[in-house]
């Protein structure tokens, strides 16, 4: 009865993880979420009633225009008519698959990777292709062999990548983009931690703002850095591309919220935006330590971990790789603690099922030293440990 | 490059027309807005810090609550738990076309019918199959004569529909719901104008509420009734379908924003909604009344219409059924004038071109009169006055 994509709908197993995770008493490391301290009221003073009316698909013009200015400072070349606002990034997710995917469409994807994204592209039918994410970026040699497959784009994650943490280096943002130019394929950059950085050495300049002949889509987030439960996140199109999107934008939802895409603005215009971006960046890299020293003392012998320079998560791989994560799950549960497995992260076999996602930003100091003993003690128990 | 079923978006008159009509100086009848004085910003004391974290993908739970106690109350037997609170209800619309849409999949819809759903519906490759929609209701021998195509769906407005003002009666509700239980075909209630009801004695018991044994989605909003701005919308499912829409749902933006989905259950709870309708009721009934004259006086030899019972819209037949109103559009722009062409809202010839949509909810009075002597001219000028 329903459509041939909808087979296609992947385990709920993410769904069932983060559902247990909002018990009471739950340790959660399986989330994204901002610490709940860092989410302020804005002053709501001066919202005009013009936010209650009917928009523009494409978003409020003087939001168009900040976010334009922001993207030029990041290095893309852009103007305001390439800015379109999104409810959250996710959507552009949507957009993009359902602009770009037929069944068998193949994708090229780094892995592990985004399981959102993942599942949305799998459920447009796209054959998913898969090059390893190594520390410093996407093993080239397979990059430029799975380009030769002519995937209908690559969606990557070249900083603070969800879920592993690692940013790519500037060689291997050069390489990546000078191989997709010279395939002309279409990049999708997801860029939604890129203000979460704690090792300023990083690059961070977009792989967008490096190429010159590929068709291109970039996605950001005020999610991850104001409030995500305004949902107000934004591409930016190479400029082909944006009539179409937008028209998908329209059929999809007409517009975003008004009143959330004011607020953001007068965020961005008015408040102080750098400084609240700098005591974000102080709270998370402190829990990113403090959980980096959790695990060297309660997880030494048993796994290995990069800490990662910037984002909110670790990538947690387990010694011993005969162990599936998704079979401690259940056990961790029992005792108040939630994770993410590593395996629905993997677009394609071999996965990593042996690896795990820890988040740091939303636990507080005690709940995430409490949680790392839970984690060690039951590692060792495990028949694995 | 980009998908089979972007070849299938369709022209951009509609956004032509709705973007000529945003000219300073237009008189517009051409959109489906709200009166802007009707908009009123809601008191933001008391709102908590909790809306700006990431919510749950079945929406805020006290909201669904009232939107199924709402439901109950007229007719549908539902709880919360069939409540899904979407990004306006053009997200149900998107959500539906993802579940059951393969290429060539039948839909029956009215015609004419409410054209971004039909645009949604042919992007993802419906065969889209129509019935006349008569004064009371469907042409009830094609309607099932249609079913015996097997459609995955039937899209209605049965509710003072779009674009045409009709309300089906209480017969054809029932002879629906029971062609559809029949042939165990799912109902797609789409049902954003009810609350807009100027004649009370107009049957409103939605026709999911009359059926035994089809699949259902109702869908509703607060955008006629609060703000569209907001972006607050919501579908009632029958529970076999429920788990399925959630996660698409989920795939599409996470979330609806959390502050407009707080601000409507306020609305709700607090604010004089009973109050706030019937308010809304006096104007726009004012409004329909008062183009119901202009019409008379301006118009009397050159079209014909009925006076619609509720909604926002008057549907015009020319006289002269060989003028298509697509050409009289340019020169009625040029005029400071915009209109809907009839055309755009057919699933399927024969379409009635010599139609248009004219909505009196948004123009003042005195526009109201000026845009109606406008048109008046402008068809005693054409070939066809």
């Amino acid at each position: 009865m329903v459509s041939r994509r909808v087979e296609r709908l992947t385990s709920s197993l993410i769904r069932d993880v983060l559902a247990a995770a909002q018990r009471p008493g739950m340790i959660s490391f399986a989330g994204g979420l901002p610490a709940s301290e860092t989410l302020q009221l804005p002053d709501f003073a001066g919202v005009p009633a013009s936010v209650l009316q009917y928009g523009p698909s494409e978003g409020e013009p003087a939001l168009r225009d900040a976010v334009a200015e922001q993207a030029r400072q990041m290095g893309l070349r852009c103007d305001a008519s390439q800015v379109l606002i999104l409810t959250g990034s996710q959507q552009g997710i949507d957009l993009v698959a359902k602009l770009m995917i037929d069944p068998g469409t193949p994708v090229l994807l780094e892995a592990p990777t985004y399981l959102a994204a993942l599942q949305s592209f799998h459920f447009f039918g796209a054959d998913c292709l898969a090059t390893p994410l190594e520390v410093n970026g996407p093993d080239l040699v397979q990059f430029r062999a799975q380009l030769a497959r002519r995937p209908a784009f690559s969606y990557l994650i070249p900083t603070f990548q969800n879920p592993s943490g690692r940013c790519y280096d500037r060689a291997h943002r050069d390489a990546v983009a000078a191989e997709l130019d010279a395939a002309q394929v279409m990049l999708v950059e997801d860029d939604p931690y890129r203000e979460l950085v704690y090792d300023p050495s990083c690059d961070r300049t977009p792989i967008c703002a490096r190429l010159e002949r590929a068709p291109w889509v970039y996605l950001g987030t005020f999610s991850k850095t104001l409030a995500p439960g305004l949902r107000v996140g934004y591409l930016i199109a190479s400029p082909e591309l944006f009539p179409l999107l937008l028209r998908l934008k329209q059929a999809s939802d007409l517009h975003s919220n008004r009143l959330g895409q004011w607020l953001v603005l007068r965020q961005l215009e008015q408040g102080d935006y750098p400084g609240h971006l700098a005591r974000l960046r102080a709270l998370y890299r402190d829990r990113r330590d403090q959980m980096h020293a959790a695990l060297s003392a309660e997880l030494g012998g048993l796994a290995h971990w990069q800490c990662p320079p910037g984002g909110l998560f670790f990538w947690l791989q387990l010694n011993h790789e005969g162990v599936d994560t998704r079979t401690l799950l259940p056990k961790a549960l029992e005792r108040g603690l939630a994770f993410m497995p590593g395996e629905p992260f993997f677009p394609a076999a071999p996965a990593a099922a042996s690896a795990m996602r820890l988040n740091f930003s939303h636990s507080d100091p005690a709940s995430l030293q409490r949680g790392m003993a839970l984690l060690g003690q039951l590692l060792r128990e495990s028949p694995a440990g």
